[in-house]
């Protein structure tokens, strides 16, 4: 796994510099805002989607600065969904990645305010492209089709009773689709044709759904310390989770499933096609 | 006025039949935020945004239905802006144009999670015109050098003593950024070249920092009934406003000026320039 750490790490260089030298710093007016944006945009995290951005332009020939704005709008709106999540009127975290959250650092007001900024400033960093359709293809993953129709679901469905299909939809639709959405971003950069963009689409697909259910399994295995938070909170809120529905045995072995069919597209992709196949194999072993 | 209440009302009939054919109805999963999203956005208000977009774009000439997305979009980024400042942790307001905010209707989340998503989708409707440089100037129009750079600095203003060139910056941004946007997004949809943009770009401005003047102006002097929300509320708070820094006479003669910079600039335009001229009084008049 040491080309999966590499890339990762080459991917969080590339996009943490890009983010510094794309986002206003607190000393522009209003310096609170951007001193809230990039708090939580600096707070870490793995950057994978825009590692998977990066990947799929490259692999479909891309040259230039076009994927620096897609990986950047890609962890803007990943920390905006993170920021409007933590809020007490929805998870109410104190915590994230080990740190206060925004709103707990900066008032809820701010971190309204932040997630805003955020969201709507990934889409003044993606159109420096000149590209419309990217901006169509991020707005389709964000939106209530997407990760935020996810969201709703996912709330709706606290505390009550639920079945695999509502669990995929939420899966797919809150966690799969900004992973989708970051590998044909990257195609759609690099100009790649709509057969190409559907490789990538279907990898991201399988992968967002195994990271979701592998995060699911990790929930009830880890501890606290090891991931920096709450754990165990998704049972405590009686969340709607893989393992809930199907047990912990099948959601393993749907986790194995789905990342066996990421690593068999990766065979139809081009230069970066071993890491992506080496990455999907990660995201299961982080479960194990 | 007749031409005026005409050209508004025109507006609004068309723009309210696009949102109708562009918003997914609460039959499409999931239902509460498309209820949400709809109940927000069809609560009434005089479209002035769209009315602009509509007037811009056919006084440069354009033709199609591209002038629909951005009339849309910029109702939608509009009531996400209400939305959002309705919030308890925001301005805490229970009524919008006499009807329950909402979150008051549909839960604190739930009311997040729609401002959310109508801000996103504005993005996808705009997209469909394939014109990134529309994109581009909404996202600027309201990002943190834009209306919400303008809501931070108000929210910071709140209850200290506030000079000129401070209420200058909160309503230039938080206000009339949008309605400069308005008329320059009609403008460029419609193919229009740099130095007709400025000219709707400078009208706008004026007319939107005239606008917020005026509603500083009528916060003192309207009743609550007039206008379907609490009234004098911006004194009770200590809201950053014209009249608190200038007086009250002051105030009036700057909307005046900036209304009479509005109308000469509607000389530079074409078929719709009088009616914007109309328009331009009209906004001065609703504070007499």
């Amino acid at each position: 796994m040491n080309d999966v750490n590499q890339f990762l790490l080459h991917a969080k260089d590339r996009v943490e510099a890009a983010i510094d030298r794309l986002v206003p710093t607190p000393d522009h007016r209003p310096g609170i805002l951007h001193e809230a944006m990039r708090y939580s945009l600096m707070a870490g995290g793995k950057r994978l989607r825009p590692a998977l951005c990066y990947a799929a332009f490259e692999d479909c020939g891309g040259v230039g600065e076009a994927s620096d704005w897609g990986a950047v709008a890609l962890e803007m709106v990943h920390t905006f969904s993170l920021i409007h999540d933590d809020l007490p009127c929805m998870d109410d975290d104190d915590f994230r990645r080990g740190l206060p959250t925004c709103h707990k650092k900066f008032g809820e007001a701010m971190a309204v305010l932040a997630g805003d900024a955020l969201s709507i400033y990934a889409f003044q960093v993606l159109s420096r492209s000149g590209n419309a359709e990217a901006v169509s293809l991020l707005a389709t993953a964000l939106g209530s089709d997407g990760m935020l129709g996810g969201q709703v679901v996912d709330i709706q469905s606290e505390g009550k009773p639920c079945d695999l299909a509502t669990v995929d939809y939420i899966h797919l639709h809150k966690t799969a689709a900004l992973i989708e959405a970051s590998l044909e971003l990257g195609a759609v950069l690099a100009g790649a044709d709509g057969a190409r963009r559907s490789i990538y689409r279907e990898y991201g697909r399988s992968i967002g759904l195994a990271f979701q259910i592998v995060d699911d399994i990790l929930d009830i295995e880890s501890s606290t310390e090891k991931l920096g938070k709450d754990v165990g909170s998704d049972v405590e809120n009686q969340k709607a989770t893989y393992p809930a529905v199907v047990g912990l045995g099948e959601s393993k072995k749907q986790a194995r499933l789905l990342v066996a069919r990421a690593v068999e597209l990766t065979k139809q992709m081009g230069s970066r096609g071993p890491v992506l196949a080496d990455l999907a194999r990660f995201i299961v072993e982080r479960g194990n």
